[in-house]
């Protein structure tokens, strides 16, 4: 696939799905509790879960209406996550994709409310009323969305890693962090995309190596980005990390070897792609890429 | 029902739940994520809305199974919000059923991810792996749990409650926000309950009613006891909305007025279920004098 050609596709994706995200995330929750879930969501970010679970769906010939709702469930937990995080009782951040970040705008109180709602909306994406989402489709993807946002996903690698500021990790103990924190969700993503269409047990076992590797090369070009690049680039504030005292895979491994050491993951991704059988992969090649390589 | 045969129905079920949540809010999540999830849940309060969702099952000769698994989503929707509303950017509230509340014990990062931990963890209890809910009623039980809790049902009432602070609601405005802010939940809980079995279609619009008016009773004799009991009865502040300036049935109606209001309001749902054709609806009508007539 062409740079130009996994532009477009992108392009176009990124554009369904803030479409989609504008429609379903109504303004009209009471209070001016949408307009803030909007301010959250709308204009902004990689729609990197989102991209995912639709290359994902393609690569299987899945349902790609489904997909889309499975897409934009992922980026609202994404986006609560990313709420929650910026507020003062967790990083304090106070800039987020180039715009004061949601407490900042609106208040700590409706910030709760609005990680709060938006994490309930994402579940209800899942379960239209209008029948495009089969019955056993929808229950399989409420449940994979659940495991990876809760307390054994997600929210559990928040608080390894709430604990984890100020203590020598050894890279096992990194990994592990980072395999929830960021990593439950973006192979969840793989892999309820993969869920809207039919897979062999090769292909599910390799597309699910595929996704943990790319939430590893994820997480890896993350921690190098934040020494290497500014603030204005990355849309949030850089050398975070290194001020809280966090470990991070450059103060494990210095940051040439942990340059590497993406590379060397970014190529199980493709392997894992390679061995699955599939016969579209091509999206799924160019996002590890586009992950592995990106400057923000 | 005797007095008698109703606490002891209501202790059975309370151990039934406790038991089940016990097992299902898992100590093993990371970092003492788990530890603070079961603090936040477990040895507390009345269940009220398992109670209701396990009285509508039986009400229509339901699914016991799955209206446990319901009852418990919706006690840890329930735990969740009282997490987040006890935060200091929310109602800074030191003690809940008469222990420190989460982010006292565990602090405020820890009590923020406890919330959003348990959220996902009520959507997941839905979606067993192993066959319990089919998936028909699965969907539907999410839908239904993701509307009563999100920014057009829970959230969404407490950020009208956020904005209402000092501000002089008039009746219909305080009726229209504690629908959302606690009635949204407690009319699920009749409604996921009884979504467990077969329901006629007036059935299915008298407990819509009962459940509304169950709602409304709860939400003003909480605004009664707000200024009649004390804090060693309540298990947590007294007076504290007088003190906030937030409008309450008591501060619009006076004591006498919202006391009468309570009995009308719960002779409502006592008449909806006489009209619901239903034969089994002791435990719904016994729970509504409970809520009406509690002092605690």
């Amino acid at each position: 696939m062409s740079v130009a050609d996994f532009a477009a596709w992108r392009s176009a994706q990124q554009h369904l799905v803030e479409q989609a995200l504008s429609d379903w995330v109504r303004l009209d929750a009471p209070a001016g509790l949408g307009e803030a879930m909007r301010y959250a969501v709308l204009d902004g970010g990689k729609r990197l879960r989102p991209l995912l679970a639709l290359a994902a769906c393609d690569a299987v010939g899945g349902r790609r209406p489904v997909a889309l709702r499975a897409a934009c469930a992922l980026e609202l937990i994404h986006a609560y996550s990313l709420v929650h995080d910026d507020m003062p009782c967790m990083d304090n951040d106070v800039l987020r994709r180039g715009k004061p970040t949601v407490h900042v705008a609106y208040g700590e109180a409706q910030a709760l409310l609005v990680g709060d709602a938006l994490q309930a909306l994402a579940f209800e994406l899942l379960v239209p009323a209008d029948g495009t989402v089969p019955d056993a489709l929808a229950a399989s993807l409420c449940r994979q969305l659940a495991l990876a946002a809760g307390g054994h996903g997600m929210a559990g690698g928040q608080a390894v890693d709430l604990a984890s500021v100020g203590v020598a990790l050894d890279q096992p103990a990194l990994e592990a962090m980072h395999r929830l924190k960021t990593g439950a969700l973006l192979q969840a993503s793989v892999m309820m995309g993969a869920s809207t269409g039919p897979m062999s047990t090769t292909a599910r076992e390799q597309l699910t190596v595929y996704g943990a590797a790319l939430g590893l090369a994820f997480q890896v070009v993350d921690d190098v980005l934040d020494v290497t690049a500014d603030s204005a680039t990355l849309g949030k504030t850089a050398g975070k990390d290194a001020a809280a005292d966090k470990p991070t895979f450059v103060s494990l491994l210095g940051l040439s070897a942990a340059q590497a050491y993406a590379e060397r993951v970014l190529d199980q991704a493709h392997a894992a792609l390679e061995r699955s059988g599939l016969p579209h992969t091509g999206h799924l090649h160019a996002l590890a890429d586009w992950v592995g390589r990106r400057s923000h």
